[in-house]
């Protein structure tokens, strides 16, 4: 429990760091030079082919870079899977293989563009974020991925690094011999991996929101132990959070609604429920916010009322000795004519005084609930 | 009225608490594999077929699977309602038995999915929350609830567990010969369903209301005897209610909207009905909330108020004291040559001396309004 | 003046106090089935009958409920006004003998359902409220107003109990012989009573705006005087009236682009004023609630603002005696060797430097603008 | 720049006083029965006839009631502009006389009425509001204003008294002989009216604009200096203005979309340009009410940061004499076995004592940042 | 590091200190009268020619004002490039030889108006907002730009000043022999000049981002070292880059859906992309906003929190005194019979008290988390 605890209070670290204005192309480069935009996140770039169809599948790291014609038979899905976007002018060979214009190779390399889905003729190309959290880690892996969806059941997507978030999928199509995924076409490819990204998504928000409700129990038993930062940095990471995932709901709105000859209508449902999905993970992060929110002003009053129940004992307390003080500055005073000062029983009755003052002090505190 | 209170002031407990982030199925499973997600929330899986007309109602626990052929005659209303949901396999069968697709299926099964209506060319299908408080307890028992109409007067509902929600339904078909649930079909029974759904939530919205009410009560009495807690948790269940309850309007909207064979012209009013319920009870929840917010400033101010008054009355109290104090600190000092303190009626001056300091200074915290 | 004051600041009275969750009908109740939901408001449910031409007028109380036939011709205008709801059963036969339908009676006997308008073939229904304030009165009476208009210029309308703001039309209809309402059908009546009902919206918004003038002027004078309790109160009245009139802007705005055989083309005009005056009031009711924010803001600063000056000059006060007394406690010290003690003019000095050290304080005080 | 300070610090007088609820008709006339709703602003009602072409220009005050054939030559724009709305029996005739039905009368004279469009077949009639601020002076003039746009190059104006805001364009119609006004017809003239309206909004964002720049100075350089009032009724004026302002949206919107006969194709673009100069003036208004909100916000927080630097500086002030004063009462104390008193170095040492408690908190405070 | 900080935490300096309310030009005067509003920018007005094909470059600096017959072939892009407003006669005779309309050259002239686009038959008309901030310079240069397309290849552009936010594209024609832009025409070129201003946006956000991240360190580290005046100018520079932003949104819009026979098919794509861009734009400076609000938050709560613990920790001081000087005080007091003064051990005794006391306190603040 103390474990569990521990690990949600250890903050998340954002790769790379997500910054509202990211590196743009340097103005006075024609648009259509290319240039990689972004850290170098991978070693080397790789591409993985993943060709199969019913009965078989194939699937194997390119030493060369692929010519189109060499693996692409219609019959077949072929996934050509780029990992790393440093080597610019391999990249470029890639995309003249395939068609691709320079303006979606720009998008794909500029890591900070804007998600978006764009339908072209005879490519449907869709930029997202992919933003993968392993279990029991704290590293939250922010990756640019490009899918491009082509004719002839061709699937070539982008990334920046290799992840895991694809694996499963990977393992789908292996092992599914006969399962949907081998029947049907590289459209259906394209759903289950951007259904992959939109899960992944739900981790992070399931991790997060494990951070609000452990924060939320600590906060209901001690207000005082939560600390302002801790409460930013939660505030920061679900806005972090939600600004990247905001622009789903116009890629899988547009996927729901695209009227496309790339997309055959048996993979129709898969994108209405792509599109269902996305709204979910979009409001769940909207109300994650909403949670945070209340986090913090529920924290703020405790703290508040806290400060003021200290306050308020602490000020009584001294209210109580003021008096008592006052009546023993009173008697040490040096006058020659002070009656009192020879009583005998004058002593013993000032400390009466003193503890009917203090008595009818705490009454008059208790009765009025200040104490 | 004290336990009237106390019962108000008892957190409502949440079954199943609402997370944000709902466990999804693996990602490695193909979509259409058919997996429980959620709660065992029933001890077995049971099926209770309620077939009708006008004349005759049979009300039957089924012991094994209905095949569909079996009990369904167009001429009868036939309502299979499926309690418990974690007997997949059997589910499986069932759908099969009835045509419902996998991916339908998958969405009764995700008891996490967010609430929706799918209308196919022979199915409309609903899937939505059951918000269930019983009088007097604090039990807010939410139930992932779908509701499958098919053509030929068949209505299939798939609850996590029996609820007594649909009881008043079942109630009417059984004892209202001739009423209009028994001369109509299996869309006024849809529709009676997903009104007694939407008045639960109308009762649930009481219950909270009650709470803030008496809340209201107590903070006009006195403010300070509200804890920040008791606020924070209205305000949280106002928002996870509200948060279960939004989808509403799109279901009752769409199905105002819809055009399809499976629904009846002489139906069509109620569901505009339906309409209205789901318009007022959305309202009224944000009402709820915004009370609830109002109800959180007023506290606020109270007991910001309240500690301004009691800084302000101890602080004038240590002023009062405190040049007294000092008077006496003076006539303490050991100088030789102080004249005072051997004049006879100077012990006596120096009272004089005090009470008119002290009524002085009473005298113009008054007249500021300090005190 | 003073008598103004206290009327402004004596709350208002909502009957019935308006809850956000209504009553509704138990779920059992088959749909149609009447039954009276609310308060009974009236001794006795009374039908006026109010029927007129260009040249005759004709009011009656009927003492049996009305056939329809035997009151009713096409030429004369036929206003049946129901007020008081709760005889179901008479309400149940008026209904059969004017055509109205079981799902029509059941609104206008629902006093907490949501205002709307309806358009059938053969008939416009509109559920609203009608809120009054008697002019000098605390008491806001809210109403359930049913108005249906029926082919054969007959109108009839529900209300809970008797209520004078249809008085003028009524006086207007009696009087006027020749005057426009008198020569138009009615449609125009309609107009003219729900026109009626906006304008006493008018006078309760009225209400509260001279509410928050009064307080706002009290505010200025002394932001002291003034309670927490009563801003909450006119906040919470503000949110009422803002409540009840919101759906205005559908009823008076389907009104206007209505196409109906209902309403003529002459009294078109006077239904896009309606939805003029509509906008008006709802603006005007937003614009109240701004008001009293920025009144709640201003409170807040204002009584922060005064509790910060008291805290500042009595913090300075205390801040002046304090060395002021540690001076005098050095020289009640009892050592043996301290030779001040015997310096003759050492107390005068000791004088000296408390009145340096008090004016110094001061003039560091004031020069730092914290007195 | 005292002057100028002491300029913007006087507070706008708004004549009249913007209220949130108007005065209205009373519910028992029937619509139609003209009755002037506000205050009485002229001393006499009065119509000024301006008649132009390209070469002539005649201007005269009219004695009495214009009879529209009399003047009116379609070759000729004949503006009738009346000033004062208090004879109402005046303002009938003319309406009879010009053609403009009861219920646009009603709009005229209903001062509290909400600006508007309307658009008749024969008829363009725009109600708004005239907000006029001379120059240096602090009294903001609201005015009714109505412009008729009739058919024969005929256009009428009604306002409440007279006012300087069409002064340059009645000079540029006497001025400017050959210019565009004076070959252009009278839907230009409304065209240089309206503009001349919102010209006049624009002055007084200005003035509230200036106010808001000379407080955020006065606030940065002693944010004690202002006061919560002043802030508050700059709020209030922009939340008046912009109240008064937000319909121009819709009318310049709808003058820049409509399609009437009585609209030139020439004197478009101009009203393409009003519309431009109307969204303009919102978003501006709308900015200058954040920048407001803005200062509100920078002045609450500095007041409190520096409410809490002076309880700082003053609380440690109190801590540092409180242990001095104890130990001097320690010393104060009249046990008879006390060493110290006897030592002759003593006194000295308990004021090194003292030095070194005052200095050791000082360094303590100053590294804690408190001082 | 240190130089870094310093270089964000000098405030920006917008050049025009840009003000809601601009000057507008005087209302008596004729629309169409040109008269240049704003401040005079620019030494002296300038045209720079820049004409090029794909073969030949051409930049000159024109001493006279261009004939447009003189210069144009409609083979060639024609550039003319105007800075400085200042002289409106030149600009008037430019605009004759032009053919641009009046208003139009009013719109260029009157450097407050309106971001905004028209589209009339012969010319595409943008006037935007160039902001403009130098690599380690903290001036940011807000300059009024009119871009003007025309047919034949034509673009006439008005800066107010020289500005080197288009040296790039400059830059790009003069270097780029065969390059797309010395391919493509002059609706090529205008999206160059407008993605140009977009990025500059982007660098002066990444500016306010920088600000923004440096703050946030310093808040992370020290709260109380950063002052409210700071947060205060972050806030307010967000705001007015936002609000000179916003119209963006229109204009890339309006040009991407825009269907002119100036903009050639083959340019289309990117007029999308500068739309993306725009999005982007807009989206980041919300989110900055929103950054420096959240970074308000932070810092209040942390203000406030530490204020808080200042608070605490001296109020405990001072209740660990009170009693400690109280009972110094009783045997400070002078009666005759106080038994204790007379015993041996009795001031040690006091001591432990003392001790004892103040220990006891400390123990109890402890336990309770005060210290």
């Amino acid at each position: 429990m103390v474990g569990e605890k521990l690990m949600d209070r250890s903050p998340l670290k954002w790769i790379p760091l997500p910054r509202l204005a990211r590196k743009k192309r340097p103005v006075a480069l024609s648009p259509g030079s290319l240039i990689h935009l972004g850290q170098k996140r991978a070693e080397s770039q790789e591409v993985t082919l993943i060709a199969y169809d019913e009965s078989s599948v194939e699937i194997e790291k390119l030493r060369e870079l692929p010519e189109k014609h060499h693996y692409s038979i219609p019959e077949k899905v072929t996934w050509f899977h780029v990992t790393g976007l440093h080597e610019v002018e391999k990249l470029s060979v890639l995309g003249e293989e395939f068609g691709i214009s320079n303006l979606v190779l720009e998008d794909i390399l500029s890591t900070g563009s804007r998600p978006k889905i764009e339908k072209r003729d005879t490519e449907i190309f869709v930029v997202s974020k992919l933003i993968v959290i392993e279990p029991g880690q704290n590293t939250v892996d922010v990756q640019h991925l490009a899918v491009l969806l082509l004719p002839d059941n061709v699937l070539v997507t982008f990334l920046e690094a290799p992840s895991p978030a694809f694996d499963p999928v990977i393992e789908r199509i292996r092992s599914g011999s006969g399962g949907r995924i081998r029947r049907f076409g590289a459209d259906y490819l394209a759903w289950a991996l951007l259904d992959a990204m939109v899960d992944n998504y739900l981790y992070v928000i399931d991790r997060l929101d494990e951070a609000v409700a452990s924060m939320d129990d600590r906060l209901q038993l001690d207000a005082t132990d939560v600390d302002t930062g801790e409460l930013y940095e939660l505030k920061r990471d679900a806005g972090q959070l939600y600004r990247a995932i905001r622009p789903i709901r116009e890629i899988t709105g547009s996927l729901n609604r695209l009227d496309s000859p790339l997309l055959e209508e048996r993979t129709r449902p898969f994108f209405t429920d792509l599109n269902d999905h996305g709204l979910q993970v979009l409001e769940t992060t909207e109300d994650l916010r909403e949670s945070v929110s209340a986090l913090r002003d529920f924290y703020l009053a405790a703290v508040s009322n806290r400060m003021n129940e200290v306050m308020k004992v602490l000020t009584c307390f001294a209210t109580i000795f003021l008096p008592l003080t006052f009546i023993a500055g009173i008697y040490g005073m040096n006058f020659e004519h002070m009656p009192e000062l020879g009583v005998p029983w004058a002593y013993p009755a000032v400390w009466g005084v003193f503890a009917l003052c203090a008595a009818g002090m705490l009454w008059f505190f208790r009765r009025k609930k200040w104490l």
